[in-house]
């Protein structure tokens, strides 16, 4: 059964994100590194991204949480991330995948089944990538990629119970799981499909509220129903997506847990 | 003889790129990949950054076009490069080369001597660029930048036709030319030098509308138009390159074909 | 003794900036070459990032100053800083470093105390930063980040004494020091530190400050007051960090001499 995230829940969640500011070690892809930060700094966690193999070992092990995310894969970052993943799994630290474009390709797609066997804390993506890492057939480009879909919604509860993981296929209105709850968050606009990276910083502040948290799939949750509340206030202030994108980033400043409360009475 | 491009064919152009929302990949430089993938999004394509020589070779055949940029090149990444150059040609996809600094730095200036034998569909530089890319003597940092210049146009109409390539000399002013037939889309205002990615995003643009193009030197003009009208308009509303970024990407989404003419009348 | 620098300093120091406009070499980490080279452009500088083995010593010798940033470092990325530094010095280029979480993790504390013995020209770091470059006890995540401290102080002008650099270590107000004179930079302000790369652009611009500079000392506070002066104005007509990312540049573009001096009187 789906029901919509309470706002409580939200305020919660953010409140104890604030409170912890999270050092949060980023394995992501080269296109959103800005402003994968900046989503980060903006809403209260600490955004480290540490790609040496030289020292991601050390560093996963001391973040609160740690992200992959696949989206420019190749060998030498791959192998990086195996390592943090490892180590991150030996501190208890969570870690959150974001499958970029699996299924399409074939090099990812099997990275992405191997990491899927060590033990996510979380996972994220669109409807494409929770279908194509759940092993549904017909997956790839040009499936329907509404979150909402039965088959989607379907995808992400098997996915985690097959897993472990906390599963949330995003798009309009986002979907949470851990395979018996499932929360829907229906505050996503079209204009963030036309910035770049707001999928790939959604995927960060997954990982950013997982560290340190009691409840996993509300805190999953809560990362999406922040970036969907802070995009529907962007999305309205704004004219397209330049200036969508710094509005978002105000928006995540901006936001006070009280004021929520506050706003949903 | 050089004109300026009619807005009917600008109209024209952008509502079949609209239309067929063309799946670009990007072989880019380090510095510039976010505002390059914005400026697609905002415009209406789909960009992709596919990099590791495991998924090059399958992802350039199944793209609508493809980009390469050597502003960052480094050995690894000129491998991947070639080898989705040679499955775009192989499977009939226009590929797009971006010189940048060409003509400065003997490695970078090989290797792009090396692409222009594998049949480029568009190159689009600075006047400097493409002089040293025709091999026009006294070329490097210092020369006449202006895009306009006799020499300019002539070194970028003798690389057309020594290539086949449709070349954009861009400036203030940039000419577009297949070697016979030459336009000029006079709408670059000085700031855009002030901001980086702007040169670079307008080689995606121009691999963005050569995807699926009839008519390939319209189509490259036509990227050049849009970028020089909304860089325009952006200007206009702007205090400085911050809020010209902004600006830029907004003025990219809002841009409509039917505005486009109803305002030339 | 610390002073506070004279507004006529910094004015003369922008004006010979922007008539030299110099060509700044820049090996810096892989999140924050986007705002880094706007910050440079903005203030009227010639950013560019070569990173290629193949053609770092050829053009660190011709630029006008060198940036080495250590945030994402990886052995090949170190190997071509190495090259370049070792270029820039036999071509009397002044270089600076930016020793990103030194003293944190072990590969990037190594690589940064061996380039401590090639005669940087700057290096610009927050008080963990500095303290663990001088060797101070104790240092590391939680150590009292506070620029002005006197500890900090302390080690910045024993760092500058034992390596011949001028040193700045940076916060809300920055010191800046040769080890001898020490100027204070009272501008900063705590939103730039909920946007990511403002440290590393302000390495960036003390690099461009020592080109062709007659006074290093100056030249790199003058770097820390513009940024200071630009981000209070920016902090002060943005409502976040997004809205200041955008206006922190206007400011450094439309920052004059001129209306520096009359803004004192």
């Amino acid at each position: 059964m789906v029901k919509t995230l309470p706002v409580e829940l939200i305020a919660d969640e953010l409140t104890r994100l604030r409170a912890t500011n999270p050092l949060v070690h980023l394995l992501t892809n080269e296109v959103v590194q800005e402003i994968t930060a900046n989503v980060l700094l903006a809403v209260g966690a600490s955004p480290a991204m540490i790609v040496a193999e030289e020292e991601v070992e050390v560093f996963a092990s001391i973040s609160g949480a740690l992200l992959i995310n696949v989206g420019t894969l190749y060998p030498s970052r791959l192998e990086a991330m195996k390592q943090a993943v490892a180590a991150a799994n030996k501190a208890g630290v969570p870690w959150t995948l974001d499958p970029v474009a699996v299924g399409v390709l074939a090099y990812r797609t099997e990275a992405c089944r191997d990491f899927l066997t060590s033990k996510p804390a979380a996972i994220r993506g669109n409807a494409s990538e929770i279908l194509a890492l759940a092993g549904f057939a017909g997956v790839g480009r040009g499936v329907d990629s509404t979150a909402g879909s039965d088959l989607a919604i379907e995808a992400a509860e098997q996915l985690a119970r097959s897993t472990g993981a906390v599963v949330a296929v995003t798009g309009e209105t986002d979907f949470i799981t851990d395979g018996t709850t499932t929360w829907a968050t229906p505050w996503g606009h079209p204009v963030m499909t036309r910035l770049v990276g707001t999928g790939c910083a959604l995927s960060a502040l997954v990982a950013a509220f997982t560290a340190h948290a009691p409840n996993r799939l509300n805190a999953v949750a809560s990362a999406c129903a922040v970036a969907g509340i802070c995009g529907a206030r962007a999305a309205k202030s704004s004219r397209g997506p330049g200036s969508f994108k710094a509005d978002f980033l105000d928006a995540l400043y901006l936001l006070s847990p009280e004021k929520l409360l506050d706003e949903s009475k």
